[in-house]
């Protein structure tokens, strides 16, 4: 008798927030695997910013999302069955196994994942995307030096957290700004020496008291009027790394460009993309360096779990909100 | 009997397009030279787009004009009196002279200028400040390599001509954005590869037919909707050099930000300001090099002189409506 799998495709290309009608929940029997496959029983599943973009139907970094494919995500699991000489049955890894509970993979992309080095859904944030993102952004984009003022926009979150702590761990003032008081709450626990309720307080006037010395580094993951209260706060030959832009995914109407963006040339500073793919090469470094700031004490993470596959759609939106607190990702029924 | 000077000075600051009762016109006594001073007749007087942001009371990388002080311009003319050690009686110097018939100087920031390298003109011109942004904004933060694509905004301007002059000269494909048919024949005849009108076409259906591969570098001294539709056609890793926006100068409402920004992000690619001051130590081998240039016939420059110091207030608008027809500025009476 099969073993049946549960998904979820992309049903329509969603204009503004997605509703819960853009996805499709669907069973189908697992097939038989060929020769070089493995099938991975899901363990957990990560949710994050840049899934919006990959429903539209727009050139960007990655190809979107077709109508009627299985949602695309990064997961970590058990091998269950094997025909891949690489990966052995009871090994845990990691890679792109979609919104599902079983996914069968040829190995393309899927790392084998040490579950000594942390727990498994830590795998999926410090030790994941998130992480190196926030690695690889911030000391190979941002090159923060001792003594320097680092901002991080969407502080709370899973890249932003990284980001201010491991500003910190190479001994720079870590400002980060976030919504509400219980993420800056949150932020103070891990170090931050400043946390910026964007929600409460004029980020502009937040950033003149917190940053008497301009800002040298500022990692943006939420674009919009956040960025521009940056730009007017920056110092000479600041860095400003584009890592996302949270604030304007859902937008329906053109995306709000910096109008600060002068300040790049008041300041003789500079703005630059990062995808964090380009380090593939350097990911093993990134992730056990960062494995010893965590066993060390200063490096932590804080995952929001949603429990049950079916909890999708509703829980992708909980990002979108702001109302995830740490990295959010669901968890499948053992 | 003491000679007389004739000076605008800024009056008011403007609010959009400066108007003519912005600047006072008025004449004085030419004062006794002090010990360490000179006094240069003036004789060639550089206007430029940077200032429009002059005359507004806003923190900048040079700080505002002051009411009443006179007009902040460089210049070009001859030492008629000198009790300063370095500058003798008949040598031609440059320097910060302002809009005014005479200077007197302490010699801060004069430099002298050997008239035998080229026409006065010139040093206001390819030899002076624009050719130098080109110079250093193209090759240091631009850094172009050959069989790149190059674009420039502003491109029959004095820094644009010169940006595209110099990309050829460097082994790359040089496209040049204009407004009107005259600016754009300028353009091939000083061996752009394309010139793009933008008051004629659609400025982004014009790059994706003229840069196939993309656009490597995009140096920009306008701003607006010609920086979002380049931002719209980048090539992977590439350069935006932000060292003007004269689009944007005389706006009353606020400046409009690059909507497409998070193309940035996508392309891995890289928007830097840069400030020609801060490349002054490097001012010698870069007019060596672009004088060799020109005399091997190269690098070519066209000036737009309009004589009488009591132009001034006209021919500074000449800029802002793209009425110039090469670098503009003021020759005064022999």
């Amino acid at each position: 008798m099969a073993r049946m799998n549960h998904r979820f495709t992309l049903a329509a290309r969603p204009v503004g927030l997605p509703k819960p009608t853009d996805f499709a929940f669907e069973d189908e029997p697992i097939r038989e695997l060929q020769d070089g496959e493995l099938l991975v029983k899901v363990q957990y599943i990560s949710l994050d910013p840049a899934m919006r973009g990959w429903m539209n139907d727009v050139k960007s970094y990655i190809r979107p999302i077709a109508i009627g494919e299985v949602f695309r995500a990064g997961a970590v699991g058990e091998v269950v069955e094997s025909k891949h000489p690489g990966f052995a049955v009871g090994a845990h890894v990691s890679g792109t196994f979609g919104i599902q509970a079983y996914a069968v993979s040829k190995g393309d992309g899927v790392q084998v994942v040490d579950p000594r080095l942390a727990p498994l859904p830590v795998m999926l944030d410090t030790l994941g995307m998130p992480g190196l993102t926030a690695y690889f952004g911030l000391l190979d984009v941002g090159k923060p030096v001792a003594g320097n003022t680092v901002v991080v926009s969407g502080a709370a979150g899973a890249v932003g957290s990284v980001v201010g702590q491991i500003a910190k761990i190479h001994g720079c003032r870590a400002v980060g700004i976030a919504g509400g008081p219980d993420k800056c709450r949150y932020l103070t626990e891990l170090g931050f020496d400043a946390a910026i309720d964007y929600k409460a307080v004029d980020v502009r006037d937040a950033l003149r008291q917190h940053c008497p010395q301009g800002i040298d580094v500022f990692f943006d993951n939420v674009g919009g009027d956040i960025l521009d209260a940056a730009l007017a706060r920056l110092a000479m030959r600041a860095r400003i790394v584009i890592c996302g832009a949270i604030s304007q995914y859902n937008n329906t109407s053109p995306i709000k460009g910096p109008s600060n963006y002068l300040s790049l040339l008041v300041n003789r500073a500079s703005m630059t993309g990062m995808v964090v793919f380009d380090y593939a090469p350097r990911y093993p470094a990134a992730i056990a360096e960062m494995a010893q700031w965590m066993a060390a004490g200063k490096l932590r993470s804080r995952e929001d779990i949603v429990r049950g596959l079916d909890q999708f759609p509703r829980a992708l939106l909980k990002l979108f909100i702001g109302e995830n607190h740490g990295k959010l990702m669901l968890e499948l029924p053992a």
